[in-house]
């Protein structure tokens, strides 16, 4: 391969521009030839102005610090791993500070910090804080020194031209060739993955390539180790994300990942445009980018698997992926996120989003509700969003997603009117906060987190999926069976065999709009077919504060104890056991300004157990949540029936209170035929009838008698009303 | 006493205009005679307009329900509760909209409404749902009721001239004259109250003598039953309200006593403008609407004594005192106050307000350190509020302010970087909601919210400040020693003697300005004498999670016991308990994105225990939050010295941390002659001595020897510093 004369459109401003024949030390990455920028450019636009003043005022901050470049001790967190994560981003803020005013002040900053990381890489052997299977040198894993390599080499790139030939032979001879070499084929086990890891690293590599002019590296970056196409990014491009742009470890580390995969397809579409790099698989990057926006309520990522549940659009992955996503597709409800997030990058197309958005282009983004298929082919399960309004229902009906993944299929999350209502825990860490296991997971990661009853999915015998081994549950996914989306109604149906031994469970999740209810009714059908009798569990994950429980409680008020042994049992306190009674029993609870009830039918044998985290954790490790859990005890074959109904209106400020109570007088089930039949009756005497039939053909009709009414219906759902809407 | 002809002042529009000689039937209390206003005046500004548009969809929203009056069965929060709240709202807005717009349509709404009041109301006889002394007619408590007259006889006032003679004598005869003969004579035992039930009844009875040009309800309204002037109006005025403005129930029942007394007042001025009510007691009204406001953070009350912790500015009551504060005072803070607010009222006063607003007059509200002397004669103590940047420090060194007062003498709270950090819990009580106690107080309201030990206070014996007996508390008060407000050190120095019997304690609590710190240090040094051995807890409720113990632990991991059997310690539930080292002890949490260490001294006999609320709570009635509790067996006298010490920053969005460890090496305390000398140590070698005299006198001068190092200083506190500041 040759690396080609760079083409740059800078995108917008300058569409026509095409520069056939640059100096050799032009920069090849993310600034245009054309710069530095008359000043009123920069200014001009509010986003970029603010992203431009704040990058001085880093950048500025760092210069008075001086050059630190520690020996590196720490875990993460610690000082000498957070010097470096800062020194990583003055690199490049310092780069593309120099690019766009011109002032030497910063290429100069740049050049002695590289300098004298010149100095410190050579001899460096692993990290004496490293703990797994990839050390990095820099950093405590080599993740870490990726990182580092991808926003240093842009540093570089845009202040190249500065230097002067001996001091870039030394940076690259001593700094830029060793950390490639050692990314590549320094760790060929984490080089050839199929992961993030890896991307990482490839995007380092081949970014690295590129400026060096070293083809060999570009190849191995696009290609892998041994350039067949096995393994490397394009192979990355291909199986990492699904048909969907789902990226199988969940949406924490889908924004995570994200920013290698646009920061180097980005540099392959300046240096090697021919490779229509974004037309790749489809669109897949801008599917991807679109996908990771999907993935959020309220601008929060969805916490699924490993995630920091205070993980937002506003990350430095986003504002990359959102300013290349738009110029890339012109979407104009990217800058509507821009504008959430507010801030860009200091890139042109970080230039013309400020731009666009300035002129008032944006429009709402288009968040919907949709299904996206988990696995490289789309036969992974899926990740199935409902939405209405101000809720969202996530059904987690997609893949293990490696070893950040959780045990938790066919598991849900509910968010409404704000709030998190039905959750999940994500993960179990402190993130850099060295005082927490030095900033990394928790061992309760493993022993609560990942862990079955941690999740809103079903519990066989107080074991988790898989019996708690990721890679058994890699062979194994669920099945969506149907996705609809109806103005009134929204359903969401999957399968899972093989979770547990002889056991396949059926879950449908239902979002039903119905009158007179500021949110919709959320019904969940959940049918277990075992082999033998067993203990079934199905918690329910919810946050918010009790008001009352519809049913008889046998409460611990002195002596809490501890639910299980193991597989996360450990560690839950119960606070009191409760036994259905004859008709539906429910429990009310308040979040934010509105009350929930969720209703249960359940057999007199049953038991429902409130129960909280925070057992067997000495350290206090674990956030301290209620957890509801229906248990049934000796079963082979069961229907969970469940009915959460968001009523009513608190206002602290006004000190008025609405429908505090539920408006619903009962919930019934029967079985007819292949159909399951769900009753919901009002206490104002509407009634609801929701049919789901086994079938999941949309094509196929069905009729059955309910009562002495003939009902029929075509697809896998039925809805009949009286009195209603 | 005559009512003289209506003196009114449309401020500021219309200051030139006075009336002489109304019509009978113009409006007396709040609207002018000069309104119907034009439209585009009441649109010109946001403000007003935006007031407006909102009571027109609410009122609008209830004339399309109807006229619904139901007869009162329900307590607090249930559907005839709400629906009366609803009403009388209804009644003043619609009240309000006539007299701004003149469409009739609104007038008749109200008129509609309170003719079938006037249906309901003659044979009502004390509410079933009545608990307590107080039982109303409308409501379960009169409380209620007398809320629900102040509100309807505005709407009758606005309205009055719409009406016919015989509908007017109707509506006087069977509704307004007998309820406000209820409120008055119907409940003496209420109305001679020096208490804010006293407060709204006389609003009502005083507001209703006006309309109804009935001399004996304001005498009786401004005087009392007896018209001596031993309760009443007047004597409220000269008792419920410090020197300062200070309103002995805490700032939960300020806000909330506001109302009645500036409504009130302004009908007042307006009806008998030569009583200079505003004037009164030195300004009281205007220094308590003040006052108010100083006593929160982020716009939310400190929740002292029984209080709603989510109660902010944005209420009615301080809707209606800051549009009437401004009106009297012109202070240009109150505007920024309105503009947080985001809403104003429909009055002259709102009207005035929203345009000053909108022609940009507002200054930032002078939020301030200072001391609020409780008490009528400002001799009960004090509440010291020492603030610095994002930083706030409540003293809670006040009388025990009736039955709504906790056992929480020299208590204390902490807010940083916008963030409750050490807490008080308010009140056990889920406002209006039915299912919790009928919305009201909840018996862990007494049980755990009133108790010592469920605040930042010393407990002796495990037994509450006056054995729980707020009459008892009513009798002793702490002496406020000390208030030193300067630009780097603020104290408060405080004492208590009888809380305990033969117990004697003093609390200073110290603001101290550090250099290199985002945020000032807290330093509480606690001295306790006593007469006979006993147990001393000293509490920490802190909000945050739990990073580190820097001392060893031994934990229940599997069996958490209950701390003890009454007096609150039943609901605590003990996590661990600690033994000090020889050094001092420190504990490290996280709240929002700072960190937050609290650093002990204290003998290895004692011992630290971590505990959270949540025992003997079989109805899941409190919420679940941690606490640290400093305890001392067997000790007769003892100090108890703490520093809190805010450090770091965290990160979510860029994944940064720095700081997450203490930057103090170790603290140290000693007694020298007549005063107390702690040292702080930090890591990079400073010292900072701060020695607190026993003698809080301003001019004494202390001279003592630190090791070899003479120290002087003149007044209560020294400070000195080594390689600081």
């Amino acid at each position: 391969m040759e690396i080609k004369p760079i083409l740059f459109g800078l995108i917008g401003l300058l569409t026509s521009a095409v520069h056939a024949a640059q100096s050799p030390l032009a920069p090849v990455l993310l600034t245009p030839n054309e710069w530095p920028l008359p000043a009123e450019q920069t200014m001009a636009y509010p986003l970029f102005a603010d992203a431009l003043l704040r990058a001085r005022m880093a950048v500025e901050s760092a210069q008075r610090d001086g050059i630190k470049v520690p020996y590196p001790t720490d875990p993460g967190g610690g000082p000498s791993h957070e010097q470096h994560k800062r020194n990583y981003r003055a690199l490049y803020d310092a780069g593309l500070l120099y690019r766009i005013s011109g002032e030497r002040a910063y290429a100069d900053y740049a050049r002695d910090l590289l300098l004298a990381y010149a100095e410190l890489y050579p001899p460096l052997g692993p990290h004496p804080a490293a703990s797994g299977s990839a050390p990095g040198r820099l950093f405590w894993q080599s993740l870490n020194d990726a990182v580092w390599l991808v926003y240093a080499i842009q540093g570089y790139d845009a202040i190249r031209a500065t230097l002067s030939l001996q001091q870039r032979q030394l940076l690259e001879a001593k700094l830029f060739r060793p950390m490639a070499t050692f990314l590549s084929e320094g760790q060929p086990q984490t080089f050839g993955l199929i992961h993030n890891h890896a991307t990482w690293a490839s995007a380092a590599v081949g970014m690295t390539g590129y400026v060096l002019g070293e083809t060999e590296f570009v190849e191995r970056a696009l290609k892998g180790l041994e350039k067949d196409g096995n393994s490397g990014f394009l192979r990355q491009l291909d199986l990492l994300f699904s048909t969907d742009g789902y990226y199988s470890e969940g949406p924490y580390y889908q924004r995570y990942a994200l920013l290698p995969f646009v920061a180097f397809a980005q540099a392959i579409e300046l240096n090697e445009p021919q490779r229509q790099i974004f037309a790749y698989r489809d669109g897949i990057l801008l599917k991807a980018i679109n996908t990771s926006i999907q993935l959020t309520y309220n601008g929060y990522f969805f916490p699924l698997n490993d995630a920091m549940p205070d993980k937002s659009l506003r990350t430095d992955e986003l504002y990359q992926a959102v300013a290349i996503g738009y110029a890339q597709s012109q979407n104009p409800g990217l800058l509507s996120i821009a504008r959430w997030q507010g801030h860009t990058v200091l890139t042109p197309e970080g230039l013309q989003l400020a731009r666009d958005l300035a002129e008032g282009q944006q429009r709402p983004f288009p968040f919907a509700s949709l299904l996206l298929r988990d696995g490289a082919k789309g036969d992974q399960g899926a990740v199935a969003v409902l939405r209405s309004g101000e809720q969202t229902l996530v059904a987690k009906n997609s893949g293990q997603g490696m070893g950040h993944g959780h045990f938790d299929k066919l598991s849900w999350l509910l968010y409404d009117n704000g709030q998190a209502l039905v959750t999940d825990y994500g993960a179990a860490r402190f993130l850099n906060i060295e005082a927490k296991n030095g900033g990394r997971y928790l061992p309760e990661n493993d022993s609560w987190a990942k862990q079955s009853v941690a999740h809103n999915t079903l519990v066989v015998n107080q074991s988790s999926h898989f019996g708690g081994d990721w890679k058994l549950g890699e062979t194994l996914a669920p099945e969506q069976l149907a996705f609809i989306d109806e103005p009134l109604t929204r359903v969401s149906t999957a399968e899972m065999k093989g979770a547990y031994p002889g056991v396949r469970f059926r879950r449908s999740l239902v979002q039903l709009e119905v009158a007179d209810s500021d949110a919709p009714l959320v019904l969940d059908l959940l049918r277990v077919d075992g082999e033998q009798p067993a203990q079934y569990d199905l918690p329910l994950h919810y946050a918010g504060h009790l008001l009352d429980a519809g049913f008889p409680l046998q409460s611990h008020p002195t002596n809490r104890p501890v639910l299980g042994q193991a597989n996360g049992y450990q560690h839950l306190w119960v606070d009191a056991i409760g036994q259905p009674g004859p008709n539906d029993s429910s429990l009310t609870w308040i979040n934010g300004e509105r009350f929930y009830t969720y209703r249960m039918l359940l057999p007199e044998s049953a038991q429902l157990i409130l129960a909280e985290t925070g057992a067997n954790d000495p350290n206090f490790n674990l956030r301290r949540q209620p957890v509801l859990i229906q248990r049934l005890n000796a079963v082979t074959d069961a229907t969970f029936v469940s009915l959460l109904e968001p009523h009513g209106h608190y206002d602290p400020d006004a000190e008025t209170v609405s429908a505090s109570r539920s408006r619903i007088k009962g919930l019934r089930y029967t079985r007819q035929a292949d159909a399951d039949l769900i009753t919901i009756e009002w206490l104002d005497g509407r009634t609801l009838v929701l049919a789901l039939a086994d079938d999941t053909d949309a094509g196929a009709t069905h009729r059955i008698k309910h009562g002495a009414t003939p009902l029929a219906w075509t697809g896998h759902m039925g809805r009949f009303e009286t009195n209603g809407l």
